[in-house]
């Protein structure tokens, strides 16, 4: 007997996994949750019918939203993650010693504790002394926390339902706002080949709230694509200005010093989604 | 009534598109060859049932088989193709009015014949007069042509059935004989997430055939992971000590001065296939 999950990605395209089994499969207060065994990826945590994170390209991902900001800044040390209850974001924040305190906050409990029980090399630091859970809406923590954090990472969902609010221009304030006056913030956005729209929003929505906005992107399999965006907004560092000699010497699979500014090299189609 | 189109790329994985309808359909004397429309990714060439190009993300392959090759060259005069049959690499190399012949080394008439029918976009330049169709073996047309080729690019299939001898040693020692002493080539390398294994071997067939070698990426949506591999070797020229002033100006949608450096910027876990 073949099992497979499919993703419609789009109305027009899907991807499949070949699985060995579901694992975990529940309705939270918030959304469908699965965790589920695939041969190509390994283990996958899919909320709402769509591939949140896999075993074994997560790195990517976490890598990426994470390292860039964080190599800008050069003294991070307290650290926002607004989503991402896998917690693979916060494993990579933890691994700069700058850093005191990392804070996740995630709407849905349900997600934090079933990643601890099924998907622990990705949610291994969640325990660590240095980092705080804030269970809740992280609008409202971001709301309640002016001036606090050196760096804001937004690892949301794709922007429907509970997500919405956080690629709208007021949210990008409240950020701001959260920010210490050298601050950056990070949001996943999306693929430059599928969802342009949500590319050329963002940055609108950027445009007057912080001087500095830049689009890296990554290589990310199980993403619609394959290709996919990272928007980064800064006060005062420009993640093109870091001296290659103070990136930081951390253990990663994707990220690396070159890989910091190859990051920001555009293909042209891409370039003229955000130039204005 | 909903169609939809499934390349399994690999036995764990598959890639599916809807289609409008199937515009062709035949077995060749050496595939199985079929030209669909899709939704997603608009009108699709499938051998043996691997997509080998789509009207949406064609550009970036093609674009990115040719122009870093012939840019690194400082006045490619002669190019050759080896498989290609599709004709999008020959679209982009005549883009460089250095080039005063570009030759089409295709084994399987009938790819041309269907790409011309029913992808004209990208086959529209199989009639430049500066172009060249050999219908016949690509390793027979390159060890035939001792040193005539400035420029070949290997756009083959994966190495299975008629295209396994164009990743061996003995191949790679033909091409760098078909080559003029300043000569480059190109061969596509497939995925660095999926086929680590084709890379090591390309890698390890081309060490001792050519002084320089170097992998670089690009971004296929419609490929296995959506991250492709592409493998220079070169006699002289270096593609990383090209002058940027030096890069001709050439319309495209992908490549850029910018990505002929950034495409050479790998993930870790990407350069830890390639470094010896």
């Amino acid at each position: 007997m073949e099992l497979w999950y499919t993703e419609k990605q789009t109305p027009n395209l899907s991807l499949s996994c070949k699985i060995t089994k579901t694992l975990h499969m529940e309705k939270t207060d918030y959304q469908d949750l699965a965790v589920i065994d695939t041969l190509q990826y390994g283990r996958m945590l899919v909320l709402d019918g769509m591939v949140m994170t896999t075993e074994s390209d997560e790195f990517v991902y976490h890598e990426m939203i994470s390292h860039v900001a964080l190599n800008t800044h050069p003294n991070p040390e307290r650290v926002l993650v607004v989503g991402g209850g896998d917690g693979g974001a916060i494993r990579e924040i933890i691994k700069h010693s700058t850093v005191k305190e990392a804070v996740l906050g995630e709407i849905d409990r349900r997600v934090v504790e079933v990643s601890q029980e099924y998907l622990p090399s990705i949610a291994r630091a969640l325990t660590n002394p240095r980092v705080t859970l804030e269970i809740g809406d992280g609008i409202e923590h971001v709301r309640r926390n002016k001036g606090k954090y050196d760096v804001i990472l937004i690892d949301s969902t794709e922007p429907v339902g509970p997500a919405v609010g956080l690629f709208s221009r007021e949210f990008y304030q409240d950020v701001y706002e959260a920010l210490t006056p050298e601050g950056i913030m990070v949001a996943q956005s999306e693929s430059p080949f599928v969802n342009q729209d949500v590319i050329r929003m963002i940055h609108q929505n950027l445009t007057g709230v912080f001087p500095i906005k830049r689009l890296y992107l990554a290589s990310i399999p199980t993403y619609p694509s394959g290709l996919w965006s990272f928007t980064i907004a800064s006060k005062k560092w420009d993640p093109l200005q870091v001296d290659p000699a103070n990136i930081r010497a951390i253990d990663t699979k994707y990220y690396t010093p070159e890989i910091h500014f190859g990051g920001f090299k555009l293909p042209q189609f891409v370039a003229e989604l955000v130039n204005e």
